[in-house]
């Protein structure tokens, strides 16, 4: 039940969206939704100019400009249980300001990001640990 | 685009499944999915005995010991990005080792936990603040 390291690498570098969860210095901590691109052992978040945000948009990037511990969570649900699986990785955040190759990456897995300028920088995680389980 | 808290209730009671993020002493922060059941400004996350768990299955019990603080995320995924919403709930989250009242409640939403037995108490979480955002 529980994945090998591998095994976290494809599902996560196939599914298509995940919760980032960071240390809030008032909250304790936060989550947010987020896309994302993998590569190697990092993770890229966009900080994009498609979705729209709330005013509170930049939250994720105070948060981990104070404490860069950060988590990546893939969950995969389904009404039948022996179907459900998750993988998580922990890791170390920072956030950048040029998306760089990481842009193509993106629009690889959404074609909304086929545009360069719709991406305003994000977020490269170097992950540390990787964990998955899966019922079945 | 940003939910009032009456349609944060409604989708919340309605969604499936959620993330659960809470203080980590060391990593800062840990999530893991969860299902549940809401109940006026709580909300309960069972600890089952159905889904079988890695042996670190306690340790969002031992976070919220810790630290009571905690964060409820629930996102609504589509590739159609005018279809995105999510919910986000923060509150203080105990350990009961009774599931009472909520077993009845989370039986109505999940078969699985229609057995009293499927259950080994849970988390309750008094929310204290929720928000939300739709794209649409």
């Amino acid at each position: 039940m529980r994945l090998t390291e591998d095994d976290c690498r494809l599902r996560l570098g196939d599914a298509r969206h995940a919760t980032l969860s960071t240390v809030h210095p008032r909250r304790g901590v936060d989550a947010v939704p987020v896309v994302y691109a993998t590569s190697g052992s990092q993770i890229f978040i966009p900080v994009d100019l498609v979705k729209a945000k709330t005013g509170r948009r930049l939250r994720r990037l105070a948060n981990l400009a104070t404490d860069p511990r950060c988590v990546v969570l893939v969950d995969h649900w389904s009404d039948d249980w022996s179907e459900l699986w998750w993988v998580r990785a922990h890791g170390t955040g920072r956030v950048v300001e040029d998306a760089g190759h990481w842009q193509e990456l993106l629009a690889g897995r959404y074609p909304q990001y086929a545009d360069p300028a719709s991406l305003a920088g994000g977020i490269v995680i170097d992950v540390t640990e990787m964990t998955g389980w899966a019922a079945g």
